[in-house]
């Protein structure tokens, strides 16, 4: 059983095209919750509403932090997508803090990133250019067969 | 004697700043190459040049982290730059690797990024809005006086 | 399946009413021992009774440590309440343990004492007021959803 | 060179006393900030009020949370002491941090509290009445005599 | 489920005494070989004879560790038995090397050892006189109840 | 259920030598890539060839790292082999990496290599000359029978 | 600098024998309170005396773990000593609590201990037979000459 | 200050050329003992002969380890040599030791070693093909200039 943290990008189905591509393989996937409304305003919906929105920021993010960082810590591998648009900081922060802790990293993104995410892609194992890529790596790491 | 990484933007002046603020504190500073160009070539310069951008700056990112990966494992607070400009995942990568390994951050960033940088401000011990006040929390860090 | 500590207050039933709103959901709930008579004497009731209440609490206090530090090193999150009444000096140390080890915490509390718990509320994820919210946070970190 | 923080109680002189009773020793004393009023305000000093006194206490609490982690995992000994008044949960909170990191802990407290107190002193190396008792253990620690 | 280390005594039937008490109880048990014969010869009798008595016994003791080692570091709670005799030091490591890794230990010692073991006992969770102490010990620490 | 890593030589059937003197008991095996081709290419054949051997190397490297250190990360015990042929510098390194992890080691090895080995075994807890060794040896430590 | 703890036996004097050996070499040493009575009697001297004996030692025993762990985790190298006479628990506990921190350990003890010793031997980088050996092995560890 | 440990190839200059080409950089040098001879025989030198070849090695081994393994652990970069001749195991042993503890790790070699070294190289910052590379890359690190 091969534990999969999928981080970053929400907004394209990289998730779907991956898990797919890897069907049949034994292996528990984890994320963050890819429901953007809710993570936004999980923290505010259950603990109460904040006038200011940096608090209300806060409060989501923090709770937020539970899910992700379990994920990140329980993982034997992280996959996390740089996307075409956004600041994606909290995609690089996922990737900082695996790496930290020693975790395999494999990084999905396109190659005009590649200059920006050079101090990411030097701390991963990989750089993938598409779904189909991370999933025929994470095949081989569990079956040792291309 | 407080060890300091400062992390993050190269394009403004504001290490000097904090550090000029700082004056007198016992303070013991670290940080990343900030000559943009040095730190972009010196992999290529050292050990050989490469036609291949990916590689070149491969080298250069692998070299970098010997030195960021040391000033952040050795720091005692790490203070992180978001500036107006750039992708800045190396900034973003810097606090999730001090978080994951407990270091107390303080984050520098105008306000128009807070959203953006929800994640990376849960981690945080404070959020500044300026160098000066920066320089106000490390005063206050060591010497307990405001 | 997500493994939950439940520290502090043992004289009201604050630990069943989240229980029950997280039915259905796949939680391992570990805790201290509720029984507070059992508690109290079960160093003495296994080895021997101790002429010195000093003794006679220290042996009890040794044996539940067994329980409680295993609880807190295993779990996912750790949830303490903070009641109304007592010292729950016992509670706040659970809380710092947990802190140390970088488990994530949700602290229950009336807001009469926000102040006094300004120290453990920073270390926290989240600061719930009732044991609903508790559980719908639960809820949330493993689902996903609202 | 004995690295010594002083934790808890901050309304007597308890570790003036201490420190004097400890003259001539190589100690490396350090603590929290014990003005209550600088503590209490730090965060809103420096990074700008709150109109909620919750948000007022957590800018605090986690700016000063800087300074207090860094001399407990830097310190060789935790000396916490727990005065008559207040809840003084941030003391049991430092003496939890501290007890999950493995320091040794010398708690300072009146016999009133024994029994509330009963699992922080199981989880310290000594008990004691008077500040002058600390000195002595950590005299004795130091230089191997009485 | 409780992952219980018996470590110490070979020559009496204390290992059995307790299994037997807690029989019900969710335990799960490891210990080293108790066969004294095979425990001082697995060495050479694998991996070949020794002429000198010293490498006799170094092949011997450093295959037992790879199981003794894997028992400590897997259980939560270290049991270490002192008997009437021999010279048991490898108990006496034992109970350091769990006391290093932060398990809780429970000494079974008859009295007359108190003052020889004070400074093991020290790092101990309970000392207890009896088999069926420890048993109720265990048995409390999983259930809750005397 | 103990877990074995078998790392090292490549060429000769070792591991299935030593898996079939086994047989029966309860032991989850992992290893490296044992296909040489796919290990060699695994890198290129995923994600794109390179014109530098250097890179091709590099980028295989590192892929087969995630599952080289997941398995000696997770493993109770290396068994490394060093055959008659090649540098397998690569067995040395997991070695190492084993043995800074404290992991136990069993070094398979033909006598001539003794002294080139010596640092290595120094940090094995056996040297075997047969797999049919290595396999009693998994036995005793899991059986405790000769 | 190389720092070295001296546990063991306080009955004959090895260590002065080691030290005078060693002079001119840059050695910090450390080790346990070597005054017997002071040792045993610390914990009721400073605290306050104790009816029970048991209680008595434990006073004793957790202030001096106070000094002895904090030698142990800070050494280079734990050189421990076993003499001929004395059940030297101690000695024992504290070897398995290097050997679990990773710290090289040389024993000094005499050759009739060989067998009782084979765990501690196995778990340790040398066996010495006099002070004078001991001394050699740090002269030659620091300074690469026999 | 920058602690190197310079590991590997012993029959060469290159441990000067390094140094040399460092002259006035703030580095702290630690390495094995390169006096072949007393590498080879410190243990049977200081602790008694062995008639049996292995355990002459053994004995010198152990020892030496004692002196790697602290230059390893404290260092901040870890530098090994891969020369023409020889095994090299203890080279590539040291890599994997340092790999496992994080520590950033420049390799020189020359480019025939390149496939046999390439788990090696994944696991480094930077490949070297000159002492005068790695003189070059120690000084950037330090000092942020090429």
């Amino acid at each position: 059983m091969l534990k999969v943290y999928l981080s970053g990008e929400i907004h394209t189905d990289w998730r779907e095209s991956v898990k797919s591509a890897c069907k049949g393989l034994k292996i528990d996937w984890s994320g963050p919750v890819t429901d953007h409304a809710a993570s936004d305003d999980c923290g505010v919906e259950i603990f109460g509403a904040e006038p200011d929105k940096f608090w209300h920021d806060r409060k989501g993010a923090a709770l937020n932090a539970i899910r992700t960082r379990r994920g990140i810590e329980g993982c034997d591998v992280l996959v996390v997508c740089f996307g075409e648009k956004y600041k994606q900081w909290n995609a690089a922060f996922d990737a900082g803090y695996a790496a930290a802790l020693g975790k395999p990293i494999i990084v999905l993104q396109p190659d005009d990133h590649d200059h920006a995410l050079k101090e990411v892609d030097a701390a991963a194992n990989a750089v993938a250019r598409t779904p189909d890529q991370v999933a025929r790596a994470l095949r081989y790491v569990l079956t040792g067969t291309l």
